[in-house]
């Protein structure tokens, strides 16, 4: 079975960089834990500080409140179907939900706890929120949740997630400015409410100097970091803490061709055009101390379910033999660990996640 | 949570369809378990005659003999990482492994029970396999193998899985007969040994009329079908058993965009490209009887890890309220399977699978 190595001292120097970001630009911090899904993982970040988490769903909700979390951010915009967990979460820990609709309102009418609410704000991502263009929308949904008393609102959460689609720092810094921008002005005209501002994709949180106006970041790929945040600029491929150790399945000596156990169902199909081709993980050398980059770049370029292929593994090919263990960086480490039932530290002790039985 | 419906009507379509086609060209019948990954779905084949079984890894093997089956080949050729599991599983149950290089037997030489092998053959797919083109090398595997009492040598297995990439049915029949006529050849050129032959991937088990030479089929795709069957022409859009059942999480009139909860966690992100878009899922419309097939096309145009986006929702905008429930067909159906921790039948009830806890 292909498993998910994970690189414990990478990772909390990850952690201790993001913490440190965010103390020197006086933030309060409040990690996405959609990345790593893992209670233990969720406690590295205590020791800087950490009491307060960003989740993606009920269901990850529900998983960090009974491992121990108070206070939990569901950055995903609430629909009625989720109600009954919202219940359940409520009585013993401090739920925030995001809005972007006065039409989610009319089903939170007879709330048992009091839940908080961040306005979902769409500063040119174009994915959910309300548009900065569009403040009467907020008053709406303000005006709306006035009359509920067990409803708070909290202040406005950004994920400017565009911020993945800029071929350089340039034109993410203009995407991040324009967030800082639209967010302040927000702050100042609903500031009778004296709302926070939430904020905070990995790309931006890792490399910008300027947080203005913002009050919490929302991180969450950078405890693992990956090839995608790598090609973006983002990180360097040292910074990255987790790579899938899969078993060689085939070397074909006619195409020179290694097959791997380790496919979608492991590393999922998200992939990077590297060189004209599609590349699903990249290979690294396992060493004493977890694993090095190799001189020469050597990918996976092509997953079926369960087998991954190196198509030209170069002077790779000459080194392993059947049912060596090889590392490969993943593409995109929040799919590649979701498909994971547990993780394993270099030391081999296993760490438990969400999907864990 | 997103849900996957299974039509369990569909399915047993499906299933009667293949065991008859099965039948029909005198060939036994060992589906593929990948797709379903389900002990219930698979004791469904039963009344079909069906009592073997294929599957892509030890692990799955593990599952599918503990759930009561006792004639299951692994179609992963074998890497020594997996002798521990062979060992316990060929205990209790009739095990045939893949082998597509020497270099595996060494590994084998202690087994304590038989197992049965079959060579993995590349009739061009290049993925796994001994080359057709390569006897020698399927010799040497055969004359290694022979000293070892425990190892029997069954016949050859041939995934043609370059089916897949064929534009239209010419193109497929060609890699079909490429196919057929390979293995007729090594049929007869290891005729001593009496090899059966084991074909099949979907589009050619599912439209092909000439089968000579083949003994048994073993695709696995069918029992649900999908988008990507479909658009090769394969399938009817009826035919597809599996739907996603998503909840609409945001509207938003600037754009007519509906987001749901569904994204790559749930699909995957196995996309088609569909009128310049890539398209990760398709509408449909829920009825009394399951669902069917609306008159335009909506598709789901975008994934992250927990949302999924309908750019384009056209007439579905005005009809849909936050909260209710969508169904969309996958495109991969394996993968989208892969991902649900268990499925549901159309009244509801609860269908378990290898992930379920």
């Amino acid at each position: 079975m292909p498993s998910l190595l994970v690189d414990q001292e990478k990772c909390l120097k990850n952690i201790e960089r993001m913490a440190r970001r965010a103390e020197q630009h006086g933030l309060s911090f409040r990690p996405h834990c959609k990345t790593h899904q893992s209670a233990e993982i969720s406690y590295w970040f205590r020791d800087f500080g950490v009491h307060s988490i960003t989740v993606s769903s009920f269901r990850m909700a529900h998983y960090f409140a009974e491992t121990g979390w108070k206070d939990i951010l569901i950055a995903f915009p609430f629909q009625p179907g989720e109600l009954e967990t919202l219940h359940v979460l409520s009585e013993n820990c401090q739920v925030s939900i995001l809005l972007d609709s006065p039409a989610a309102l009319p089903f939170l009418n007879h709330l048992g706890h009091p839940v908080g609410f961040y306005i979902d704000v769409d500063t040119g991502y174009g994915r959910t929120g309300v548009r900065t263009e569009n403040p009467e929308l907020m008053e709406q949904i303000l005006v709306k949740a006035a009359g509920n008393p067990q409803l708070q609102f909290k202040g406005f959460y950004c994920h400017a997630g565009h911020s993945y689609k800029a071929r350089n720092q340039e034109e993410r810094s203009t995407i991040h400015q324009k967030a800082l921008s639209d967010l302040e002005n927000l702050k100042k005209q609903f500031d009778r409410h004296k709302p926070r501002v939430l904020y905070g994709d990995t790309p931006n949180c890792s490399t910008q100097k300027d947080f203005r106006g913002v009050d919490e970041i929302t991180p969450g790929n950078f405890v693992f970091y990956d090839l995608i945040q790598h090609s973006l600029g983002v990180c360097s491929e040292q910074e990255i803490a987790v790579a899938l150790e899969c078993r060689v399945a085939g070397k074909y000596h006619h195409s020179r061709q290694i097959v791997i156990h380790g496919g979608a169902a492991h590393f999922s199909k998200e992939f990077l055009y590297m060189e004209g081709k599609s590349v699903y993980g990249q290979w690294v050398q396992r060493n004493e101390r977890g694993w090095t980059q190799p001189e020469r770049n050597t990918w996976l370029t092509g997953v079926s379910q369960e087998h991954g292929v190196l198509e030209d593994a170069g002077e790779l090919f000459n080194q392993v033999s059947l049912g060596d263990a090889l590392l490969f960086l993943p593409v995109h480490s929040c799919l590649t660990a979701n498909l994971a039932k547990e993780y394993s530290t270099l030391n081999g002790r296993r760490i438990t996640n969400i999907h864990s039985t």
